[in-house]
Formats: C-alpha cells, sequence, structure tokens
C-alpha cells in the first residue's frame, strides 16, 4: 500500500532481501507480543546504518511515518504498526552483526538487531556475558531504547548502567548519523548524550549499533525460596539478606499466592515445591551466585545460604514461615512462569510500576484492601522484583466475567490504579517496561508540565521529525 | 568589588551569614585544590533551593557571572573564580542537610553542600555508605557534577551510576527549579533528564540536591600488592582475577614503580612493602571484600585471596614475579599517598585519562619510548585504575629543569599527549576529573563538532545564561 514512485527509491536504497510487501511476509512484523496487531505499508530491512540513515532521510523528506522494531518483544506496543496501514516498519533484524568482542575490556560492540542469546552464546567462550536477565530474547537495539532491567537488576542495575557507547539516526532531513561509540569505562568529557537515547524508544533517534559492558559469568548459584511470616517481614528479610549476603545477591524476587498458583497450575512440569503444604500467599526467591567454582577448602553457595537462613530463623520475632533451598532452574521456572500462567488464567491488566523498595509492600496491602472493596472479583496476581522496588501488578479479570470484555472499565480501573501509584504512593507507571503507545497517555498525565516541555524541544533538537511508533507532543 | 545596589539585592534575598564581602573571609573560596588562586566579587551562601534560585535569576537578569562551589576539592579549576574580579562566587557549602537515610530503600536525599565524610557518617547506624571511594572530601553536589569515579569504580560504577534524583536550579531569567527528585531504582518514563545535569559542571544547571543510592557496608576486605611479570602480563592478571573473585573484587588498581617511589620518599610513615628488595617498575594493588564478617565454616578473605595467588603462581608461564598480602589500610595508604608524593617531587604535569582497558598498559609503553627520546629528563609517575581504564598519568619535571617554569613548552607537552591519548589510541582526555577551566581547551579539540553542536543546544534549551566556572561555546 505504498507509492509506486517511493517504493523505486527503497529498492535503490536497499537490496532485494531488504523489502517485504506481501501481506503474508509483513504478518509476523504487524504481531506484538502481547497480541496487539497492526498494519504496516510495507517493511523495510536494511543492513547497516548507512542504509538506515538513507532510509530516514527519505521519510523525514517525503513525510513516511516509520516504526522501528528490533526483537518485537516489548509489552508495551512500542514496535509494531498502527492500524492506519500508512506507516512504514524498519526491521533491525539483518543488523544483528557482532562486530567485536574485546574481552580485556570486557565490552562488545554489536548491531542493534543483534539478539541477547546469540551474544552471549558468542561471548561464552570468553567466560563472560550482558548480565541483563529476562525471560523472552530480545534485541539488543529495542533493549537500549527501552532501558531494559530484569531480575538481577539489584547486582548488575539496568541496560542504561552497562552500555558504553551507542551509534544513533537521528529523525532530520540528513539522517545525520551520531557516531556515539565510545567503548570507555570511565570518561568525562561533557554531556554523556547517549543517555538521551537510551530508553527513549527511538523518539529522538534510532540507535543502530550499542557497545555494551560484559560480566564474568556466573559459575555458581544457589537459591532458595522464602515465605515471609508476614508482609512486614518482606522488607526485614531484605534488608537482613543484603546486610549478611550483599555481594552474592543477585535476586530478591515476589510472587503473590494467586500468580503462583496460576503459574503452576498452567505448567504440568512445576508442582508446589512447598508441597504437601499449600501454595503460600506470599513467596521470595533469592539467588546468590559468584564468579568461580567452589574451591576445595570453601564453603558451597548452599551452605553458605544455610547458614544463612539458620541466621534468620533464630532471628528475634522471626520474618521466616518456611524457607527451601532449591536449584537455580527448578526455582527460575517458578519464577518465569508466572507471566504466561497469570496470562492464560484469565483477562489480564498488567502493570509495571515501581516504588522506593519500602513502599511496594504498602502499596500491595493498599491495593488489597481497594481491590477487595470496589472489584471483589478481580485477583491480584503481583510478582516481581523487591530488590529493585519493580511489581509486575497484574489484574486479573474472569474470562466470564462482564469486565473481562469491558474496554471502558478497564481504561477505567487502569488510571484508578496509576492514580494510586504515583500520586499515592510516588511510584512510577513505568518500571522497565518503558513507553509503547500503551503508556503514553500515563506519560501525558504523570508527567510534570516542565519535564514535557524540555523533552518536546530535546525532541526538536535531536530528531525534528517523528520516526518511532509513539511521539512527544 | 560589587555595586551596591547589587548588594542590597543579595542582603534582601540571603541573611547576614550569606554574604561574605572581606578579602580574608573570600580568600578560602578562591583558592584551588591544586593551588590555582583567583578572585571573586563577593562570595554568597545560600541556605536552600529557593535562595539559589532567586540569585541565579537576579544574576542572569542583571548579566552577573556566577561561580558555583560545594566542596572545592575539585583538581581541573571548575570551582574557583578567574582573576577579573567580577565573577561572584556561590557556595552551596551551608546546604550541607541530610534531608533523609531510608535504609529500606537504600538511598539518601542530601544538599549539595552536603560532605561525603558526613553522608558516610550518617549511614554508618544503618550499615550503609555511598560507595565512591576518593581520597579527598569532596560534597555530593561537586560530584555529581563532576561525576568522580573513585578506586572501587569497577564494582560500584560512578555517581552517575549511583544517583537515583536531582533537584536543579536552570540558568534562566526566572531560575527555574528542575525537581527530579524521584527516589526510584527502576523507572522508565521517558527521557532520564537528570543525566544532562550530571558530570556537566553546572553548564546546564546547578544541582541543589541530589538523592543517591547507599549500598551495605563491607565488613571484610583483603589486599594484595603484586609485581607482574612484566606489563603484558598485567592484562593477564586482571582476567584472570576477575574470573577468579570477580564477585569479591572492589579494586583492581596500577602504580608505577616512578609514583611508588616518590609516594613513599614523601610519606615518613610508609616503607617499601616488597623490602628489602628494591621498588618493582610497576605494581598492582587489588581489593577483595564482602559485605558480612566472616562465619564460622567460612574462609575468610585473606585465605581465599592466597588460594588465588597461588594458582597464580602455578599459571603456565606465570604472570607473577612478586605477591604480598598485607593489611588494606597499610596498602591504600601507599595508593592514596602517590598524589601527593608525586606533585612534591617536581613540577607535575598531570593528565586523568583512560582508555579501552587493554590499551592502558599500550599507552604506557608508547609514552614511555616517546618521552625517553624526546624529554629524557621528564619522569612518568602513571598511577590509576587498571580495572576501568583509568589512569593518571602523571608527568613530572624536576624544579631545577628550565622546562619546569616553561609555561609554553608544557602547554606544547600538554598537547602531544592528549593528542596521542585521543587520536593514537581512542582514549579519553577526561576519565574522572571532568572539565573544569583546565580541559576546555582539550573539549574543543577533541570533541566532534556535531556533538558540540547539540551541547550548544542542549545549553541554551535548558540554561541560556551562563552560570558556572565554564561554558560550551
Amino acid at each position: 500500500m505504498i507509492d509506486e514512485i517511493h517504493l523505486k527509491k527503497f529498492i535503490s536504497i536497499l537490496d532485494q532481501k531488504g523489502i517485504l510487501t506481501q501481506d503474508t511476509d509483513m504478518e509476523p512484523y504487524e504481531k506484538g507480543w502481547r497480541g496487539d496487531h497492526g498494519k504496516a505499508a510495507l517493511v523495510l530491512r536494511p543492513a547497516n546504518t548507512g542504509e538506515v540513515s538513507k532510509i530516514v532521510s527519505y521519510c523525514v523528506q517525503n513525510n513516511l511515518a516509520l516504526v522501528p522494531q528490533s526483537g518485537n518483544t516489548g509489552l508495551m506496543q512500542g514496535s509494531t504498526p498502527d492500524q492506519s496501514g500508512i506507516q512504514i516498519l524498519l526491521s533491525f533484524e539483518r543488523m544483528n552483526k557482532i562486530f567485536e568482542i574485546d574481552p580485556v575490556n570486557g565490552s562488545a560492540h554489536i548491531g542493534a538487531g543483534c539478539r541477547l542469546s546469540k551474544l552471549n552464546e558468542t561471548c561464552e567462550e570468553f567466560d563472560l556475558h550482558f548480565p541483563i536477565d529476562i525471560g523472552s530474547d530480545p534485541c539488543l537495539g529495542g533493549m537500549t531504547s527501552t532501558n531494559s532491567g530484569g531480575s538481577r537488576f539489584l547486582k548488575y542495575g539496568g541496560v542504561r548502567e552497562n552500555t558504553l557507547g551507542l551509534k544513533v539516526v537521528l529523525g532530520d532531513e540528513n539522517g545525520t548519523i551520531l557516531d556515539l561509540l565510545m567503548p570507555l569505562h570511565k570518561n568525562n568529557v561533557g554531556p554523556d548524550l547517549k543517555h538521551m537515547f537510551i530508553g527513549t524508544c527511538g523518539i529522538f533517534g534510532l540507535i543502530t549499533e550499542v557497545i555494551v559492558k560484559l560480566a564474568p559469568n556466573l559459575k555458581q548459584q544457589a537459591t532458595a525460596l522464602l515465605v515471609p511470616k508476614d508482609l512486614a517481614s518482606v522488607n526485614i528479610l531484605l534488608r537482613e539478606i543484603e546486610k549478611r549476603l550483599g555481594t552474592y545477591l543477585s535476586a530478591f524476587e515476589g510472587m503473590s499466592g494467586e500468580a503462583l498458583k496460576r503459574g503452576i497450575e498452567h505448567n504440568p512440569n512445576i508442582s508446589n515445591p512447598f508441597a504437601p503444604e499449600g501454595i503460600p500467599d506470599y513467596a521470595l526467591l533469592i539467588e546468590i551466585s559468584r564468579t568461580w567454582d567452589k574451591r576445595d577448602a570453601e564453603q558451597s553457595l548452599d551452605e553458605i545460604l544455610e547458614t544463612t537462613l539458620e541466621e534468620l530463623w533464630e532471628f528475634p520475632n522471626t520474618p521466616l514461615a518456611n524457607a527451601v533451598i532449591a536449584a537455580p532452574e527448578k526455582l527460575w521456572d517458578i519464577r518465569h512462569g508466572l507471566s504466561e500462567g497469570t496470562q492464560k488464567s484469565g483477562k489480564l491488566i498488567g502493570f509495571d510500576i515501581s516504588f522506593k523498595r519500602g513502599d511496594l509492600i504498602a502499596f500491595k496491602n493498599h491495593m488489597t484492601a481497594y481491590l477487595k472493596e470496589n472489584y471483589p472479583h478481580i485477583a491480584i496476581c503481583d510478582f516481581g522484583h523487591i530488590g529493585d522496588g519493580g511489581m509486575h501488578f497484574s489484574l486479573v479479570i474472569p474470562f466470564d466475567h462482564k469486565h473481562a470484555k469491558d474496554t471502558d472499565f478497564q481504561t477505567n480501573l487502569r488510571k484508578n490504579v496509576f492514580d494510586i501509584v504515583v500520586k499515592k504512593f510516588g511510584g512510577s507507571f513505568s518500571a522497565e517496561h518503558s513507553l509503547g503507545r500503551i503508556n503514553m497517555k500515563a506519560y501525558q498525565d504523570y508527567t510534570r508540565k516542565e519535564v514535557k516541555e524540555i523533552n518536546r524541544k530535546i525532541k526538536s533538537l535531536l530528531s525534528p521529525a517523528s520516526i518511532s511508533a509513539i511521539e512527544f507532543e
């Protein structure tokens, strides 16, 4: 559905492999991870930054709408076209080159279309990895433009803290290439412009190459499931475990009983790790890890974890009700199955929110009372990252309840929850999934006027034209 | 030397304690850490952000020059007035409040004038600290606006990675207060504007309050001095020690023999740790640490370090020539004495530069040959942070050599070295000391045209008026 003259131009920029126009070929690019389905005018698949620049330049000059996409694993509709059929999808999938792994520097220079799994497989021989731990297998471009976080954020930080350099194509008439590809760990030579492109979903410019930091592989892990005595004990456990195991601590995750129930129910390979007891109201998954194998005289991480848990049992007014040390794969399978299990169990209204760490449980308590009173048919299936204040606050409406299909109700509910998150608790409406089309209303509603004004101005300074699925306006 | 009408206005904004006009009172504010000495028109000492805003607003409206200063421990002349006598020094020293320590969140909200030592003393009761480890005792405002790094950067990152939120006064006619004081660890709601103020020395706006991350205190440390077999072995040791001790590794520092000699000579309390052998050509200080005390069945960190060193001795073609495990205070005293010792031993031409980690030794080798051939009277007294690629490349000219007073020679030498750092090795002319007046020429010389253009535009967007010691022009 694209003008013949434009198509000819794109053919002159890209080779044949670079353009898809058939509906069946385009369909995979039009579908989002959470079931959204748009319509692209065509799909362009450039092979390098130069081609991206030419495409952007032409599109800006001719006022053609672009939607960038790399791994298309995002949850916020930031990488799929809308229904209009006039947006050109710009896929980075062919820009998946690994330009360099520098093991001494602990860095990798890769294309925006390189999958996380491919990067990590390639680093394997150097005993290194990119330490952002997430359930899906995104590409580095999307991870950078959304600033992915994940389960080991409390140890490694997110993509922002692990990015050394970027190459970006700006949304102007020249498709200006901005080269910020410095591989340095320490570098203070003025404004660190790369931060304007990290987490801004392509609005300020399209990330085409990245240099990321690599971390030594983890050679030993030990994990435990803890059942806190009550919700108030969660923060006590967090503090005490950080003191006792801080250097080793690589994850401190929370899982509600409702999420656990659904995760276990929908995954026949998993059973209740606390059986024969029932699934608890709340459980924590903690992981400790280190970069070396156990040496002869050294205690294993399991032993160290055990000693720590013994200390916590003996703690005055012990914050523990139950604890099980089990194999990491087994416990992570449970944790990573929560999202799918929850989604299958009813109509999901998902929130990716964050708080000061101490407020996370306070918010959960508040919402439990609020929903019980106002919407008793909605189940709270929250889980997430206690260690960094992030929470996947998943509300599930039974499929057969009228609200499951009532989009007005859902929009209203979403607004009510966000108001409580932001206004009552000073939290964030987007912890780690970034903006995307889904969060743009929240951005408009909850961003200070003066910040929106600055964002708009920076936008028009860096990328005057619109080149991504969303826009600051 | 300030107009009576301006003075009256400042008196109306600040109370009496807030203004210094006498030469003797102003002198401490006019002197920099490395002996530079300027002249201020007067010193203003606001007590809160509101007062800073009023001062900035008035100064912008009346075209009065401002120089912000917090701890005044910077090394690049970013916090002292020039010789003109017309610049107004804006001291943050009274804004030293600790608004909140939140131990569960692991964060502290403090004023820009709060000293690092005061913050850490206050956090002590919660077993927490702000993990930027540097020799001096700066204030948090200066640390943030220069993005300080330090010796434990490889473990904790720098100030940027440990800053959650900021409050800033912009350089416009209203002295606009921009509140970015979010205490969240995970937060992705659009551009993270705080990064434009971190490391930009007040050019984009004056930081008045910060929220920083706190880390659990280190309860155990072990340190060793290693003498590598040769310089080529340094990178091997870095990689092997990261693999073996990565999770514990908190410092990996390099020290040249020339720097060690001077550091030890000028500090009577320190002796050669390798005695009776002479001071080696190069040595490494490595530190491992953890957040808990040794538990009964656990190996101590000294034992773990010993085991690792044994492994390295047995390594094929061992990269070690000598190794001593000694008390952390003792070894850190040596490391922290290098700067002063070097400075006292001759005319110091100091560089704070950085490289890809693997290039650091290559640069050292290159410069050794280059200087030997061209300037054999200059001693290379480098030391720094192998673990993050940062190097304090200190050149010392004997006091009695004619070049010690020849500023043209020194300017020329500085330019030659920077050319090699940036053009030949792709390194940075400023690793962690930031810009300041001293580095502005290098900024002009080595920053890409398009980046300078963007910086200027962001400057005029955020802070159209000049409000700091330096400027992007």
